[in-house]
């Protein structure tokens, strides 16, 4: 068991939200000193999926339990087609049925879509209650669990409905990756390039050590990277809590990596769409003059390194993608906001890159 | 047509809303002095209720068409049966069917079920674009398009579900009230009383003098009470937007009105349970001493002269509504906060009303 170490995030608003990130490898049992204050005399609705139960549910259920807390609990079935309205109506239901109130805290236990669906859930049930994240995918551990957006799917739309609401506090036990399959490290692995590009080259070479088949890497290699991420994403986000400026970087390679997703009828897991995605606007930057031919091919290089798509998948129809890219929700009247990259570590928002130039450079990735 | 008046509301927040009421009779016509910024350029969804949309739908797509806004129109079966989750979610899908972006705006026409139903989705659509609201009930009008509350209600239980989302504009024309039935303007005029209560004790007065009976009021008499009441509410919420403090005397007479709502499995109409609960509520601050009992007897005269109830209904159990009001979203945690009066427009809040004689009170004001 390592050490926990825990950092604040103080998101500006009325009102303003101080929580705290507490980050370690193996803390579960020591989750009393991180989240034990906010639970405190609280009746607490733990949200988890059926896989996560199964590995972890009965440990996290003891060491509440252990604290004084008794959580009424929810496992949802594991997998994107629970991030629905439907789903949150069925949640919010429960926590109808089990009375919880105003003072009641909802733990999301799982990954992003637990994440996404609590944090929803918990932000609408009688106009807001408490939250706490308990991320357990690296995805959800380098990305999702902070920065306060939660969303649901329409039938009609992917991601269409959500709010920010910013959690309590944020628990991540990096232990939990242990039990995750290597195509779900591969998924977050992607985001940590992200982190990388727009903010610190560094994570890049420690990337290009790694080899993701080596199991070895599931006992806390991945603690120093998550904090990483966690800590850049945290100083976005205290300059930026609603996306009005700044905080656009963290959509580096979700632009095409969405009209991808979109186009793949999200068959493709997420972090293989903003692979391929990173890619596009690495490529877009080059050919744009702000980024050395060599960075580009170097990002390439990594990403097929974790086993990431470099190229565009076979089923996915370039003109598709470039009509989804308009239809996404970060368009505005036709246009699209494009975060590129001037240098490794060096990112920049930008409105002019001549839609030609994108359809040249997806077909280009044509594999 | 009377001149259209107009004030400003700022609520504290960030981003911190501003925004206008604009109040007159017979001034749908002048719509674009009031919103034609607002709507300038945007897309629009105009939600209604199928009632509405007949009397008074044509004109208003008229108006919006002559300031060259083509709005998508929705309209909803009219009643409480459709503020629920299923519903709100209906309209959320509409909304991306009709391809309403973030910089969209939703046009909120219709009584106090459209206006929660239209400020929730519109709260939560690409996690929160713009909302108008033009309220056509007097409930509406006088209360509930100001505030920024929305909810619906979910299989298990009324109104568990909302969020906090302030409008671009309340558009209030009081001749909308013409189109309406006399149990509807009673439902409305029960929360006028209200408003003379907790702070402008001449509305009493103008109320005693109304006979609502006489088809004439419909022809922009109720013009000076709307204003009067929107601007009481105005300042409270300016002072207590998220309601930690003064906002909860807004609460006179739902503490007690809202159990009677649940225990008559909402048979009863809003503005009846507001009455019943403001019966008690007066019943109750006279017999702590805090107000004279020729004053509460002022008020059931007052209600009883607007055709509204100052008894307990035959089919509610006391032991029920006493049970529902610790099972309300205000309570926490087993205690209830009062809204009293120390005279007619003197609110004041309290922790200290013991049950027996709650218990007492609702047994006198058995029918």
């Amino acid at each position: 068991m390592t050490e926990a170490s825990s950092f604040g995030v103080t998101v500006p608003g009325r009102p303003e939200s101080c929580f705290r990130v507490t980050i370690g490898y193996g803390i579960k049992g020591r989750m009393a000193e991180a989240v034990g204050e906010v639970l405190e005399g609280r009746t607490v609705f733990l949200l988890t999926d059926h896989i996560v139960q199964r590995c972890w549910g009965e440990q996290v259920v003891a060491v509440l339990e252990g604290m004084g807390v008794k959580p009424r609990c929810m496992a949802i079935e594991a997998g994107e087609k629970s991030k629905t309205w439907a789903t949150a109506g069925l949640v919010l239901e429960r926590m109808v049925e089990e009375k919880m109130d105003r003072r009641s805290v909802l733990v999301s236990l799982g990954g992003g879509v637990v994440g996404d669906l609590g944090g929803f859930a918990s932000s609408v049930y009688m106009r807001g209650i408490s939250l706490v994240q308990i991320p357990t995918t690296l995805l959800a551990q380098v990305d999702s669990c902070l920065g306060g957006k939660t969303g649901v799917d329409l039938p009609t739309g992917k991601n269409m409905v959500g709010t920010f609401h910013q959690p309590e506090h944020i628990f991540v036990d990096t232990e939990f990756l242990s039990s995750l399959p290597v195509e779900e490290i591969r998924n977050g692995a992607s985001e940590v390039v992200k982190y990388g590009l727009i903010a610190d080259e560094g994570i890049l070479a420690e990337l290009e050590k790694m080899d993701l088949a080596d199991a070895s890497l599931r006992d806390g290699a991945w603690l120093d990277l998550v904090k990483r991420c966690l800590k850049i994403k945290a100083g976005v986000i205290e300059r930026d809590p609603l996306e009005s400026g700044e905080r656009m970087i963290l959509n580096f390679g979700h632009t095409v990596g969405h009209g991808v997703e979109v186009s793949a009828d999200y068959e493709l897991p997420h972090g293989a769409a903003v692979a391929v995605g990173m890619v596009a606007a690495s490529r877009l930057s080059s050919a744009l003059g702000l980024l050395e031919k060599s960075d580009a091919l170097r990002i390439e290089d990594v990403l097929r390194g974790l086993g990431l798509p470099v190229a565009m998948p076979g089923n996915v129809e370039v003109e598709e993608v470039l009509s989804a890219l308009f239809r996404d929700k970060k368009a505005l009247q036709g246009r699209l906001r494009w975060v590129l990259l001037k240098g490794l570590g060096r990112p920049m928002v930008t409105w002019e890159v001549p839609v030609p130039l994108v359809r040249e450079t997806l077909e280009g990735m044509r594999s």
